[in-house]
């Protein structure tokens, strides 16, 4: 598989054209940001690890019945994946109160959500990822009805694949932002990665952070956070 | 009818016991606030033209057969309505974007959207009346599934109710706002007001604003674009 030139770079990847047109490389870079991008820095390894557990979870979940964007690992950085058109909304699904939704209903972080939550947000760097609903998605052509209702219908299988999994490691699943895509033939799969950097993992002893968020509240061990992560869902 | 203890004073109503306890008197203020209360002023002979322009909707809601807490007028500035249970939400409909919408999703003020949009935000002050969705409010316990499509339901068809009706005075409904509230039989019926506090309200013809943004905007002329609304309505 030829790497050829460079189609995209956003804040923690890379994505590269192939020879194969319906195929791409995506290259896991060690700069991390919060904040929409405010709060900068490098944490050296961290894209080999996101690539690595990215790659172990979406294999998961194609086992589980959700098709995926994943084709082959092909270095510790890089990930063969599927060419899809990247349907505008982020995807967060929630089990317990924690981040945004804490501090937007007034929750202590760390309540349990009696249902799941599912939110999405319109990717719009510019506009601040804005929460929106249904309505907003049907009304700005976002996404068909019936995409959305495959893209929720996923989201609950994924999140019910991951913490099952998870929680065998040790993790608990306190909430997560996914991203589906279109394959040229107009099925919906699931592409972007899941890693610590997607998703809040707790201990699920200690309730102890394992995740991106000890970047963002500058709790210090990110490294040492993500790789607890990788050793724990792949022995090594 | 007995007017008894006020039972509640709100930003721009206040609320009485009556001596039949299914029953409340609304006495509407000629207060006027705006930002969540942070700008605040007076417009004199308000609260009657909400009131009046608020029992005339409701009545051709009811004939619609949208049920309303609507009773009867005692007064230039007060009504007699049903006791009902305000359901924590506030049901935004719009039909054109403007005021938070546009400036969330970054369209121009004035923008027809393609369908009719649905929001509802938690009623709480402290918390700035937060967007909330379907996933929200089930978890939180806000409104059953069943009362949430009843709530969309009589939305959609106030909707249709209205822009006819004011369509038919020379008034482009915008968008507007709305609350439930519960029977003690468990029946959901629309509460609250309707009128240039609460909807967005554009000359058919010049586009001109005929509702609070007036205020919000300091656009002069609020009492006059308020009477004009209960002219065109009502003829006097």
């Amino acid at each position: 598989m030829l790497k050829k030139n460079q189609l995209y770079e956003g804040k923690a990847k890379k994505v590269f054209a192939v020879d194969d047109g319906d195929l791409l490389i995506v290259e896991y870079k060690d700069d991390v940001t919060a904040g929409n991008g405010v709060k900068k820095s490098v944490i050296t390894g961290k894209g080999v690890i996101n690539n690595r557990i990215t790659n172990h979870l979406m294999q998961i979940l194609e086992k589980a019945g959700v098709p995926t964007h994943f084709v082959k690992e092909l270095s510790p950085s890089e990930t063969l994946v599927k060419l899809v058109k990247i349907i505008p909304l982020e995807v967060i699904v929630r089990n317990i109160a924690a981040g945004s939704l804490a501090k937007r209903l007034g929750l202590e972080e760390g309540t349990p959500l009696s249902k799941t939550v599912l939110e999405y947000c319109y990717k719009d760097d510019a506009l601040g990822d804005p929460m929106v609903n249904d309505y907003h998605i049907a009304a700005m052509g976002w996404a068909s009805s019936e995409e959305l209702e495959k893209i929720a219908a996923y989201s609950f299988k994924i999140n019910e694949t991951l913490s099952e999994h998870l929680k065998e490691a040790g993790v608990r699943l306190i909430d997560f932002k996914l991203e589906f895509g279109r394959l040229p033939c107009g099925d919906v799969i699931l592409a972007d990665e899941i890693s610590p950097d997607t998703c809040r993992f707790w201990d699920l002893k200690t309730g102890e952070k394992l995740d991106k968020d000890r970047f963002r509240l500058d709790l210090g061990g990110v490294n040492e956070a993500y790789n607890e992560v990788l050793k724990r869902l792949l022995g090594c």
